[in-house]
């Protein structure tokens, strides 16, 4: 039986350890070359599958896989394209079928989220069907933290790092100047439906009295009355407040507070945003002078103040997913599963696709104060060990090195002229 | 004679390193205990010397004090107080001869920017005309870099350094993920009059084609249609764009980009911001679907990526304004010198504070190129040094150590009453 190769793809928003699981794919993958072929990685993501854009991770040196592991973001390409159905649109099965045919491709090793997790498991199931049976494991990624079944997800710890170092140390500069100046800060972060990222930034914090002085989660309802109660209180105690705030921070009817609906002259839809929107409610009720800053993308590729936890564990999923295929499992998800002991451990799990697909993963109820406004002990136990120790890159200039593979194509065996 | 105590202050806007700079004034003048005193600090600026509200820095341990050097912001509390003219209001000035008469103090260490520089240096001519003269020595501070007569300013190079990194970082993600999704990124930083930090997100590229494509300069006035082709073009060329934007960036007639002039409904002026004005405008004209960030205090206040060249410049001319002042010297700024060879060095150096006062370092035309969008080389061979080294802070539960400073009061000798 000649040696099957693997596909590797990562997909949807990138992290600042998605590499990592690239480079325990890899590495793995070459560790054992009498089982595995080659890692073709899609490019673009699952596109490059559909498109027949495979790239031959062969042609990279041993160091360059070796520096994906502190290269943010997806060295391949990601992509946001979500598979339909298979009653809606099973062509787009058909033909990833078609394609890993074409390329011996055996193993299926698909690096996301909740999302990715049922597309994964569907081309299992296909794949079965069709008779060209594939060996689909999924290796997880994603900072929103809300994959069910697994402790914590490779991508979150980071950003969980970075967000509170950045709390803590914008705080200190607001903490300085409020007597005469900026009194409120506000600091947007990731989150749409769950609120781990902003949770995190409650780690900066250490006594009483310590920012972030509020959090606002998607899990709870944003009362104004009571949001800007706080506020007041918090800088008549402290001289200033610090606020970090989710981008899903919502009122109780489900409005997005950053879903402003005004229109400006043109009547093109303004782009609000939650920061603004809170600092203009806390300057228009409070009249408090206010800075803000949404730090968007710069989270989830901060690379240069990764955990050592994080990269570690992403890189581990990566490598247990090969492991996985080896000994010839099928269609489940690598998981970290937290030891029992005081001190912080994990090891690495397996868990069905079946019972990961289509579940999110919230902020328990009890990681939030009764107030609302910050977190629990229950949190910072959870939280801590995820941001531990410091990854630094290597930097060449002042700026760190990362690596920028060769991406070269696989040539092409099938016909063009499937559309995406 | 008795020893002279000595005032030091922090002023304006803080930095990652200012707070080395107290260390370096504070660790010089205790090797020089037999010449100087104690170091009072003002709490919160200049109006802790107004308030007669002095801290005893002899109450920090020695190690408290080594601390500050990797802990940003102003250890002490700074102040966006600006004193009045010696005609406007001789009272401030003669409160602040009171106080430092009460208190034994004849070296007076300002460490701040351009304003604080004219106050520094009227104190000083104000002192001798009152008969209690001190020495003004003032340390300078600030990131935008625009202080004359030094080759470049403390502060600068770590807010560079960061601005840099996070460039490089977010563009490696938007690049993963362009094929399908954001295709524009727009940050902003800070930068009001002069684009040194916008222009610092140049160093985040190498080659050609590399992110930032388009950095938006206070220097040159901003023209949209250029501007929109560009990014039209850029999108094209690499499939995305990363735009870096001053918050000065401003039309031709002077008005501020970020200075939307729309009112919301109850007429409450909107927080427009430069970035989503930025992403509102490519949406509008040209479709593309956008991310945006604004740094605001992350980028000041990023001690956990500092640069070593700009910590060991703050920490030296912190140290040097006590040489200077033990040498007899007054009414002076301590400088950085580049040195000639074609390695980087740097020596410090002394300006008089009546050159330096009222006057600010526009970044030379020809570091930005023809089109007004990028830095040259020359700017590059400026900029490079500046963010070298990586003086990372200690940390502990991966977050960094910063230290807490007792700041105990010193009893006060006047009556209270001034008013500020």
């Amino acid at each position: 039986m000649p040696k099957k190769n693997a596909f590797y793809a990562q997909s949807g928003g990138v992290t600042a350890v998605i590499n990592a699981s690239a480079a325990g794919v890899i590495e793995t993958a070459r560790e054992h070359r009498s089982q595995i072929g080659k890692v073709y990685a899609g490019r673009n993501g699952i596109i490059g599958a559909l498109r027949e854009d495979l790239i031959d991770t062969s042609k990279e040196s041993k160091a360059a896989i070796r520096q994906l592991v502190s290269t943010p973001s997806g060295a391949f390409g990601s992509c946001r394209h979500k598979l339909q159905s298979l009653e809606q649109n099973p062509a787009e099965y058909q033909r990833l079928i078609e394609v890993f045919k074409a390329h011996n491709i055996g193993y299926f090793f698909y690096n996301g989220g909740g999302d990715s997790a049922d597309t994964c498991l569907k081309v299992s199931q296909l794949s079965q069907a069709m008779g060209y049976p594939l060996q689909a494991i999924h290796i997880p990624k994603t900072i929103d933290n809300d994959l069910p079944l697994t402790d914590n997800c490779p991508g979150f710890g980071s950003v969980a790092k970075y967000i509170a170092i950045s709390t803590r140390e914008a705080a200190l500069d607001v903490a300085s100047m409020c007597e005469t100046s900026t009194k409120v800060f506000i600091l947007e972060v990731m989150g749409r439906h769950a609120g781990w990222i902003a949770a995190a930034a409650g780690l900066a914090g250490e006594r009483e009295g310590d920012a972030p002085h509020i959090i606002l989660f998607p899990e709870i309802a944003f009362d104004q009355k009571k949001f800007l109660a706080k506020v007041k209180r918090c800088v008549k105690k402290h001289g200033y407040c610090v606020i970090v705030a989710s981008e899903g921070a919502h009122y109780k009817d489900g409005t997005l507070l950053a879903g402003s609906s005004q229109t400006d002259a043109f009547g093109h839809h303004q782009l609000g945003g939650l920061a603004p929107t809170l600092a203009t409610m806390v300057k228009t009720e409070l009249g408090f002078k206010y800075h803000w800053a949404v730090a968007d993308y710069l989270q989830r590729s901060a690379r240069h103040i990764a955990s050592t936890t994080d990269v570690e564990q992403a890189y581990a999923v990566g490598a247990a997913a090969v492991k996985f295929a080896l000994q010839g499992k099928n269609a489940i998800m690598a998981t970290i599963i937290r030891g029992k002991g005081k001190r912080y451990s994990w090891s690495i799990g397996e868990a069905s696709l079946e019972k990961v697909a289509n579940r999110e993963k919230m902020m328990p109820r009890n990681f939030i104060t009764r107030d609302g406004f910050a977190i629990t002990e229950q949190a910072r136990e959870y939280l801590q060990p995820l941001i531990r120790g410091e990854a630094y890159p290597d930097y060449s200039k002042g700026l760190p090195k990362y690596v920028r593979l060769k991406n070269v194509a696989v040539p092409r065996k099938l016909k063009a002229g499937f559309d995406i």
